[in-house]
């Protein structure tokens, strides 16, 4: 980090079905929460970056950074980013590096997402925009497609079993629900989960995020301390489509954002207690465990079997929390700043990527007062 | 500013209909050529921004950020701006804070937009994202009603005639014949701009920018020096919807993102030697001189009237060279360098809005041998 960059407020709606909220009274319910947590004042804010991936699809509204500055009484500069279902990470390492060029002392940083007021058809077809029009999306794969292939190929390598799997959405049922923001607070069994239809073999529905509408804020500061510091922000990209990887029971991003975000830290995979990973479908969190160093390939699911020094989604994740997709990368460090202050643990990282993790970002916060 | 940048490289397509070209390809031509005109190596990139407003609709994608930055052997981090036209300009101001901040030594901007394959009804719904969803689209308006709208208030107020708003686009359109970028290569005389098409009266089809193809790409570094320095970078921001107005002949983004560029750069409206403004519509030509201090409040037209010291436009501008829209503002500096270094003078300026300047961006190049 090349400035002390303080997380002084957060704020966020409940996930879930809004049809009643657009995105600007979805920001705006975040916004204030956020800045109402802050203890500053609207006019504090220096700069606003949105993050949003499908407000033109679902909404036909583009030019979201100044729709949020609006919000505010004093018009802010803003801008608007987009890297998939990373848009969330991307937002915030952009504000990271406004914050330490010394252009502004306090951030806004807002994910919105829009996803159910529209055919779901729509919205898989939006999603896939994600991925490669042209070398992806002419074969018919859409997203749970494409994780159903990660699946089936990590099922080949390491000899998962669907049993076993089951275990992953039903853990982040249960975390959920004592998560008051979380669009499903119901305990879901592992049988459950098995016996759920099938989606795209072998993942079923209980596999796989929902479509979601929310939004997060929070604000950062250069100005203002708090307890918890932004203590690294990585960002790496890998090719947008599978026909160009190696593997894919892997994801390149995720390991170089994670081996950049930990020396930015100056920590290593042990010293975290809370994590918040990217399961947009069950099979990617393993996926994930595995690319942040916190279990060897082909041994994610150990960290779903044992109760562990370390909680993994203790939100509920993607999976119960719901996934609008750009709001889920703000959300997620809400929640490690609230799992840190509720432990008294020192460090937590957030992780979020975007298609297959052709974006992947890090983002890692120390309790001040651990 | 906060660091010495510098313009190290630059490139673009030339805009116009490129049926044949993919976003993929449109953006590799224009970094291909930046990277040559650098006199670096892909390798030295360390973030790539990318510019887009239209991806989803008109080429089903979007995460434009990765795909950018798979175009480099290495795969540096990446991630794209929007804020409708103006995503050129926050695009160049995140790779400014990016180079501020020191995350980053040498930073790849390329803004790219494919309009012209898809029907022009889904592109006029899709560019009426850059106004307000809910406040301005449910009326029917489009951008050219908008701007009609803009031209009638601005004659009724200034007393500015049909014959005299001819001047405007036919100087473009002169302008442009030199250009070898530009998408419309032919002089135009006022008259031909009077006797064009009503499309939203009082504009007429020459008043109106086209829908283009294209991309422009250039490379800003802390670490290579080259003649050209960045000196100001603003953005700024007003109401999206224009019912927010209190008036609409002149822009609040635009004056205040100029009253800061220019401090910044600490110099005035009378030390530019070349201009590139965003005259979407011949009207905002005329709003925007006055709105950056080159003219007084309703007296714009006198800059196209009389040979001046100063060019504005001298590329052709939006009208003649096309407007692939998130291009365009990256774009503007690759003309303002060219310009800078042939007339040998010191300051250039260009600026760039989106919907009804509901974002502005103004960045100014010093030729540092002049």
């Amino acid at each position: 980090m090349n400035a002390d960059i303080f997380l002084i407020g957060a704020g966020q709606t409940r996930f879930g079905e809004w049809w009643d909220k657009s995105l600007r009274t979805l920001m705006d319910e975040a916004i204030s929460a956020a800045i109402t947590d802050a203890g500053v004042t609207a006019l504090d804010i220096d700069f606003v970056v949105v993050a949003n991936m499908l407000g033109e699809a679902t909404c036909d509204q583009a030019h979201l950074g100044s729709m949020a500055a609006s919000l505010l009484p004093h018009r802010p500069p803003a801008l608007r980013t987009e890297a998939a279902c990373a848009s969330g990470a991307v937002a915030l390492h952009a504000a990271t590096a406004l914050l330490e060029s010394g252009r502004a002392e306090t951030v806004l940083v807002v994910g919105v997402e829009k996803m159910t007021d529209v055919p779901n058809d729509l919205v898989a077809a939006a999603l896939m925009g994600a991925a490669d029009a042209e070398r992806d999306a002419p074969s018919g794969l859409t997203f749970p497609g494409v994780f159903g292939l990660v699946a089936t190929r990590y099922m080949h390598e390491y000899g998962l079993t669907r049993e076993k799997l089951n275990i992953v959405s039903s853990r982040h049922h249960v975390n959920a629900v004592s998560n008051p923001n979380a669009q499903f607070r119901m305990a879901i069994s592992p049988e459950a989960v098995g016996a759920s239809p099938l989606v795209a073999d072998p993942l079923r529905l209980l596999d796989c995020s929902p479509v979601s509408d929310g939004a997060a804020a929070l604000i950062l500061s250069t100005k203002k301390e708090s307890d918890t510091r932004l203590a690294a922000s990585a960002i790496s990209t890998d090719a947008v489509s599978l026909t160009e990887r190696q593997t894919i029971t892997s994801f390149a991003a995720s390991r170089t954002a994670a081996m950049q975000a930990f020396a930015e830290a100056s920590i290593g995979p042990r010293d975290l207690s809370h994590v918040e990973l990217h399961d947009c479908f069950s099979i990617a969190a393993l996926v994930s465990v595995e690319d942040l160093g916190l279990a060897d390939p082909g041994m994610g699911i150990h960290l779903y079997e044992s109760e562990d020094h370390l909680t993994v989604n203790a939100s509920g994740g993607l999976k119960a929390c719901g996934h609008p997709v750009a709001a889920t990368g703000v959300k997620q460090l809400i929640d490690i700043r609230k799992q840190l202050r509720q432990s008294k643990k020192q460090w937590g990282l957030a992780h979020n990527f975007g298609g297959a993790a052709a974006t992947a970002g890090i983002h890692i916060l120390e309790n001040l007062h651990a």
